[in-house]
């Protein structure tokens, strides 16, 4: 039995083993990691877990569906550099992730480059690198074009299309209704033909609903109404459809009662989406396009106890991480209601949950929070705090400079 | 007229004059302080209106009242180093922003360092400096003495009290009930007795019950029973009472409906809590500790309009600044329900506010949102958009490295 199996609420993080009382990362006891690590807090990302993530999903998978990395959802080079030699290509948002895939080695024409507020200095790295962008509106289109015909360089882009539909059940919504993302679908016909005028390499679409989805059915009903997107557009292009973004969507469990996504219902319906695909466009490639749930669930977050705290009949583990350094495992990253990420003692992990405590950081605001009043094993001051689920959207969406502590850590072993 | 005045929800951000139909900050009309700082996004600071709030302040509350300034709300060295010949005082809540309030010259004497999670290298360095600790457990009062033992030297230390009563309408209680923050009032007397023995050198009590509160009466009651519990809780130390620090809690108005602080109202409270403290303990300082009311309303954010996109419907800003560098202004900081900041177009103030817009940010997440169906002037691409309201937990409470963009600059002007 081990400490998760009493804590009912939420999904089983059984991705990781334990050595007696010690969770293993990367085949490593915690407690020599974090001596490995030098200080806490830090992230830990685990190689095997991401590898045999992206196994799990090529074995799923229909044949032919290429695997994008978006490394928006943890960019980190050493884990990028991994991420190059397993997937197909790469997703990045802004100038810096592109430096950050290119160095990873992966080939610029595997790359893709959306997001709605390009700068001109970030399109013209783009264009001269040779990457393939995203085109988010028609005067980004124009833009493109002049940076091409300045560098002599003819422009690889897509088109993204804000669907006239939503993905439904989506922690995130980002298309259907008014959207700032993309082009509205009805506007692309007229877009194909002046980006034809212009000279642009026209490549395809990125059509993207949402993120962090939990409903196989959602997420498939989303990518076949894509996918008939995608087909019915490409008639008002000359250029043939080489590519299909349909984006991913597919959301990791992070919270009570929350389950994890039926990987074998999403290739069922993926497998029909490529079927309609196929029929109507033989040669083009579906891209899916995944950051979250590539690496969410390998990677933790890990910080020390520094004093058990008592005040009007609650107990309190004050760590010394929190808030600045895992903004989104405290509740203040796009959640409505606060609610806990999967939390344990990173080494009592078979001890029974004995008490009700709350893991605080070191801020003085009370929004620092890693776990409100959650069972767990009593832990002592020095004890390893592990936050599951802490692979995406950690430390860089986290206000790290936040009273001034020393950056956290991130290793992957 | 002024572009603020079709605003109406919003308190007049008056701070600020205009030259045509341009914000000056400094004297610098936005336009020409945009090309000095060399790119945009940018937070800019003023440094006439912190003087001008300080000196407001002084002028207001009663005399013998001595100011800190609290770190945390905007650590900018520049800044800081203003505060040091304005101010009586820093708070500190980290090791690292006591190397800043240091460098600024502060003498360690009037430095406060709290904070519930101090880490021991955090306690050396402070008790080397010589800073007054402000100690939130018992057990933080144990390990300052041994570190004093260790180095030789007699910790300066306060005690940080939980209080027994709640600030009434605070953005954010941190007081009242089971709390991280300080110890339990009804435990603070054994623990007197025991700092003695340590042979602690006690300096007095630190009481904070929350912040950004609004309400002058709230403020005044919380800072009468704070004076009231201290004066009770001094009676168990056998040295003086020689400081008391009730802490802030002043808050500004940042959205729709809010109003200014009536700092009348809350000096007139001060004037009797001071009286009750004088005679108690006629020798004690009493220390209120602000931060966002010094710099907040002193600060904007700027960032540049990319382009105006059009969505079924609705109009959106797309700029080059966001979530990732202005987290509390896209309403991803511990607000509940997301309301606007104030937001301008920085080089139209003038100009009638003729549509509805939404400002947004270069994320590909909905989350990254400036200004929500705004009533706002027309822009165009190349315009500057003015976030108010943000010289306080504006750039170091934020993500910056997400999605890995440049760091916005800042300056003091």
């Amino acid at each position: 039995m081990t400490a998760v199996a009493e804590l009912p609420r939420h999904a089983q993080p059984s991705q990781f083993p334990t050595l007696d009382d010690v969770l293993l990362l990367g085949g490593i006891e915690l407690t020599r990691l974090a001596e490995r690590v030098g200080r806490t807090p830090f992230y830990a990302y685990e190689r095997s877990h991401i590898v045999s993530r992206v196994a799990q999903l090529r074995r799923a998978l229909p044949e032919g569906v290429r695997l994008h990395y978006a490394l928006k959802a943890n960019p980190m080079p050493a884990l990028v550099q991994l991420m190059a030699g397993l997937v197909d290509g790469f997703d990045i948002a802004s100038g810096g992730e592109m430096r950050v895939a290119l160095d990873a080695g992966m080939a610029p024409g595997r790359v893709s480059f959306a997001g709605p507020g390009k700068r001109d200095e970030e399109l013209r790295c783009a264009v001269a690198a040779g990457v393939l962008l995203h085109l988010e509106s028609e005067r980004e289109m124009e833009r493109a074009a002049c940076i091409g015909a300045e560098l002599g360089m003819t422009p690889r882009v897509a088109v993204r299309v804000n669907p006239d539909f939503e993905l439904k059940m989506a922690g995130m919504k980002m298309g259907g209704g008014p959207r700032p993302f993309g082009v509205d679908a009805e506007r692309v016909p007229a877009m194909l033909q002046r980006l034809e005028r212009l000279g642009l390499d026209f490549h395809g679409f990125h059509i993207f609903c949402g993120s962090q989805n939990l409903s196989a059915a959602a997420i498939c009903e989303a990518q076949r109404r894509s996918v008939e997107l995608g087909v019915r557009l490409a008639d008002h292009a000359r250029a043939p459809l080489r590519m299909l973004n349909i984006g991913g969507g597919f959301g990791v469990p992070y919270f009570p009662g929350e389950r994890a996504l039926d990987l074998a219902a999403v290739a069922e319906g993926l497998e029909q989406s490529l079927g309609l695909l196929r029929q109507a466009s033989p040669d083009t490639d579906l891209v899916l396009e995944l950051g979250r749930y590539l690496v969410a669930e390998g990677g933790i977050y890990v910080c020390r106890v520094l004093e058990r705290k008592r005040s009007h009949g609650q107990t309190f583990l004050v760590t010394d991480g929190g808030l600045h350094q895992h903004l989104a495992a405290s509740g203040n990253f796009g959640q409505v209601i606060r609610k806990n990420y999967p939390v344990a003692i990173g080494n009592r992990m078979h001890a029974a949950a004995t008490e009700t405590v709350s893991v605080v950081g070191p801020l003085c605001t009370p929004l620092d929070l890693l776990a409100e009043r959650m069972e767990l094993p009593r832990a002592e001051a020095g004890d390893l705090v592990v936050v599951f689920q802490s692979g995406a959207y950690g430390l860089t969406a986290s206000p790290t400079a936040f009273l001034s502590h020393p950056l956290p850590l991130e290793v992957l072993v």
